[in-house]
């Protein structure tokens, strides 16, 4: 393995245990000894790649709407909206999901202290840019009604997905979170999808199971061509 | 003042400093000697009410839901609905809000650790409780469009104050929660009301500080009725 490729591997390592463990206990309660052991990293690993639990914290939060991979193509943009909000639902899912989205979540959503210097605005402008994207792409192809505001109905989109996902959590540890998601996506589409897309819109669990499959075989056949060409 | 009225103001000014301390600092880092310094109360009248920072917690939980103040009649259930979210948006303004419902919201959105036992679920089912009840009646009375599936929709409208509350933090420090809380409501209203019943609801920024200066008046005079009462 060369220099690079191990390097990558090995920050990536101790974001996700770091994530790991801002998920169980929070900003405020996690330490660097703790997110060592779980790296079964070396200290001087860990400090080579972050200076500090705060840089930690924020190496997390960056690596949030990247951690989420491509969903497959489809004619529709507003279909592959659906399709993404429910695999982030499925990537949240505690014990199968992905560490650092969920790590990632609960160090956005929580307000922090008067000394915690962490950007929480990454995360979010990350989703509402990506999110203004699709929808653009969108309102282009006639999807989204004319008279609907982007700006602001995207800012409506990616606050809800947030709520959906703190109540789910406190209800019922986030089992019924892709079911949620899918309510309000079939709630808000209905309100600015054109009538003869919202008819083709597809709002099914079964969809969004075979969304989340197809989206890791292509992420895990992209990360080995990735791993390969820098080797 | 009679004994039971002081024992209501000293308990309410107990859980008013808790909450702004839980709302600084969070659960975690909060400290029962910061709690006093605020409320400039002794360590026996608190523990007379209180046993612990636990406790404390779960009863500034609690009181999240009464702590919103009725908003005036109308005869459209759906513009109350609007009303209240509203009313709650300006109640939760840092600075000149209501420092128990801040304290509150912050403590419902956090996820605590595995050691603390605080029951989330007690706020989050007193605001589904009381959108159902408000809900079916505005059903009732034909405001919601008949296919509508109440429970399911509920639960949209919890979540998405609750994700547009920590946004709207995140961005702008909830300076502009009230006008991003009217964008949602427009949006899911205008998929579960009835065409006429939607033409006539008011998302105004205008009518929201109305509510807002009426609702406390009202607010005021009942607790000096109830104070008079039982002095």
């Amino acid at each position: 393995m060369a220099r690079q490729e191990r390097a990558i591997r090995t920050r990536k390592a101790i974001l996700a245990a770091a994530a790991e463990v801002f998920d169980d206990v929070g900003y405020e309660a996690a330490t660097i000894s703790e997110i060592l052991k779980r790296s079964g990293l070396t200290k001087g690993a860990l400090y080579f790649h972050f200076a500090s639990k705060e840089e930690l914290a924020q190496g997390v939060l960056d690596a949030q709407v990247g951690g989420l991979p491509a969903v497959p193509a489809h004619e529709l943009h507003l279909q592959m909206s659906i399709d993404e909000a429910v695999l982030l639902a499925r990537l949240l899912q505690k014990g199968t999901g992905d560490p650092i989205v969920q790590g990632s979540m609960r160090l956005t959503v929580e307000q922090g202290g008067p000394k915690d210097l962490l950007d929480r605005r990454v995360p979010v402008e990350g989703w509402l840019v990506h999110t203004t994207e699709l929808f653009e792409k969108a309102k282009a192809a006639g999807e989204i009604l004319p008279h609907v505001d982007l700006a602001r109905v995207v800012k409506v989109f990616v606050a809800a997905f947030t709520g959906v996902q703190v109540l789910s959590g406190i209800l019922t540890g986030r089992e019924d979170l892709q079911e949620r998601v899918l309510d309000f996506y079939s709630y808000l589409m209905s309100a600015i999808a054109s009538p003869a897309v919202l008819a083709r819109l597809d709002f099914s669990l079964q969809r969004g199971e075979w969304v989340y499959e197809e989206a890791m075989k292509q992420h895990r056949a992209q990360e080995d061509t990735a791993a390969a060409a820098r080797t």
